[in-house]
């Protein structure tokens, strides 16, 4: 039997195992990353993990290679961190690629973290047989990655994806990490949905009974409370602004939408199908389908690996 | 001397001409399209203009194929029309490419006007040597065009680059054309830039010294003019909102923006490009660069004819 080892790195926790070619996940390790620590301590977690998983394997396991995900923006082509934000601190510069060859001898591939949960959606999951769709992924901000004619896009500098930062309301609120205004992360991921919900308690006479938290709204609306409703029609209006603009822009046949609210269950998704279809030409419109994620809470580590099928078979 | 036939099918319109490899243009032919007449009628006005511009050539001329772009959108690979407008009524599913191919026994390469002129910016002008851009056409509306990875991104039904219809405010004015709301072509466009002017002259005390022409706007902006200040502020940011979500997205080389008010002078493409920058990320703004289309108005057939050298040399 032949595995690829999956390493994700994210700011919270590093999970690697040992994934088959079709996506199955045998030997899970799993630490915190303790960030704060810096990027060495950070590596090390990893390169041990990496050991672990290959000791813990039979004997006459093949091995073909090492695939990471990793939050902040990657040079795919070089496998160091381009730029990692607060949430991993210092790690920007790091040479995981390298670091990896030459600790284990074996091929790796670096990609960041939405990348590679759209090559487990392209291999294993709802991007199957597709060419061309967005994976979003609705986290406390929001992310992106674009597959286009089968390949993910990845733009000048590795940077490509960033959905949260289209603006959709050129006259709104600042986004403090990017510049612009009315940056759709600031309406519908978790942190936007919370601070719209701020927002609308300020101006209540009567509080709601919800706090300010995405998940709470998110159940709050479910049940049919009104207050969270008018916050969710905010953040599905705008997410589905976004989502709109950039089928026409691109195109593509899917966009599968993964994390946060839309895990809430199937009526988030419906309702955000509802307005992007308003939203769009006839045209762009008949070829587009929204699609639930369905990789799941393993789609970093499947999707890591998956690099590892992907770009040795010649691609 | 190899040629290639080029011809550029627009709406009031048809230009058919030879070009070199170098993306010089010999025996240039224009016909008004008269596209009330119906598109059999348009068909035989392009297969006639490329009938004249063959028999015009030297006898020992080379005719290596024939590029077409088009109004409209265009399904590249059977090079029949998928959707066409007002502009060109009935021009929906004409075989361009077969009409033809049957015609004149020659390769023929089939586009949207918008691809060609990206084709032509990549060969000959802004986009030479670059791998990702996105090109930006001002006129009554936006349209767009991108390259990835030296290639046209045509999308699953040809209709990839509708930047107009990328939303800049989620709460803005219904777009009649696509549905959703606020779409930058609202704003921007030669006709969003006189719908504001409109509504200022509308909210004005004192009438502004122009009429609402995005040009005559323009003209006064330049001169000053603190209406018409007061509107172009509104169609820079706006436009400029798209565009930074554009390169959040995909991170390109460069954006290249011709046609209508980008032709009055470089104080437009610099107030673009300075609010622009301050509405992106460091990451994605440090390798982006705000260049002028360099190709001009013979773009549209040079472009169209480049098709020929691109496609048939392997691509």
């Amino acid at each position: 039997m032949e595995y690829a080892i999956g390493a994700d790195i994210g700011g919270t926790k590093i999970q690697v195992a040992a994934v088959d070619r079709e996506g199955c996940v045998i030997c899970r390790h799993l630490v915190p990353t303790e960030a704060h620590l810096g990027p060495g301590q950070v590596m090390e977690k990893v390169l041990t993990g990496v050991e672990l998983t290959l000791s813990r394997l039979p004997g006459d396991a093949g091995i073909a290679g090492i695939g990471i995900g990793s939050a902040g923006q990657i040079d795919f082509a070089s496998g160091t961190v381009a730029f990692a934000g607060d949430q991993l601190p210092g790690w920007t510069g790091t040479s995981i690629k390298s670091r990896v060859e030459e600790r284990f001898g074996l091929p790796a591939y670096v990609d960041n973290d939405v990348n590679v949960v759209a090559v487990a959606e392209q291999l294993y999951g709802a991007g199957r047989g597709l060419d061309s769709f967005l994976c979003v992924a609705l986290g406390t901000g929001i992310g992106g990655a674009i597959v286009e004619a089968g390949r993910i896009v990845r733009g000048a500098q590795g940077c490509a994806g960033e959905l949260g930062h289209v603006s959709v309301d050129f006259n709104g609120p600042r986004c403090d990490n990017c510049g612009n205004n009315g940056c759709v992360e600031l309406y519908a991921s978790g942190s936007g949905i919370a601070r719209l919900g701020r927002e609308l308690i300020a101006e209540s006479a009567e509080p709601p009974v919800w706090r300010p938290d995405s998940r709470e709204i998110a159940q709050a609306w479910l049940r049919g409370d009104p207050q969270a409703a008018r916050v969710m029609d905010v953040a599905i209006r705008a997410l589905a602004a976004a989502i709109a603009g950039y089928i026409h822009m691109c195109n593509p046949q899917a966009v599968i939408v993964g994390g946060g609210v839309s895990e809430t269950g199937p009526s988030f998704l419906e309702a955000l199908d509802r307005e992007v279809r308003v939203r769009t030409s006839p045209s762009v419109r008949s070829a587009y389908r929204l699609l639930p994620a369905y990789v799941g809470n393993d789609a970093g580590v499947i999707g890591a690996a998956a690099q590892v099928w992907l770009y040795s078979d010649g691609q």
